[in-house]
């Protein structure tokens, strides 16, 4: 979690992990940009993982780091587009979509690098 | 945070407060049930709220005391299922609403009290 915090380009403030039994855990990083959150069901071979940032950081390349360390073999990504407004909709789904690792690689990094608003990221990372 | 996290019926594990200069904060409240956060920006009356909960959490509490707290006059609030699928989407959203505090109650957290599947709710709070 740590790794990944640092290769989306976030400053790490604190982190907080709480296993669970038998198996499983909850992980927190706080970063100046805000924060990354991983929840993990080993037994099922699901985790969740959340990635709201601010400013220049690269949820992207957090989810790369996570997913081959979870050895995740498919994960779904939702983007969502949180910010101020005091009219309209302050959050949006930006996209919804899904990776087979075993498939095809996980280019969608250069597709977002760009991306400067405030987001979040939520993501369920699966393997058999 | 931790009244909030209290109010959902969760049990706190661990919470992190980061404050900010000139203004703003940071907290991460990780419970057995999963994890609360928020970020504000108080000189833009904006405060971002995510509450990952399974179980029997009940998360519209924490919004109220929540809401309360930051004495919102709007807030708006997604809410998105998150499970473990193999086959289909793990993640769908449920429901997205605006609330305004001025002119009718929250009256959301009865209609949402039976929801006993693993689930988060992002929340934008607003005020002037």
């Amino acid at each position: 979690m740590n790794q990944a915090a640092k290769a989306a380009r976030t400053n790490i403030v604190a982190s907080v992990f709480q296993p669970f039994e038998p198996q499983g855990v909850t992980g927190v990083v706080v970063v100046e940009e805000s924060h990354l959150s991983i929840h993990t069901w080993p037994e099922c071979g699901y985790a969740a993982v959340d990635f709201f940032t601010c400013g220049e950081a690269i949820p992207e390349m957090a989810h790369r780091v996570l997913s081959e360390g979870l050895r995740a073999e498919r994960a779904e990504v939702i983007f969502v587009d949180r910010g101020i407004s005091h009219t309209g909709p302050s959050m949006r789904m930006r996209s919804h979509s899904t990776e087979h690792y075993g498939e095809r690689a996980y280019e969608r990094a250069s597709e977002h690098a760009d991306l400067r608003v405030s987001g979040e990221t939520l993501m369920a990372a699966h393997r058999s």
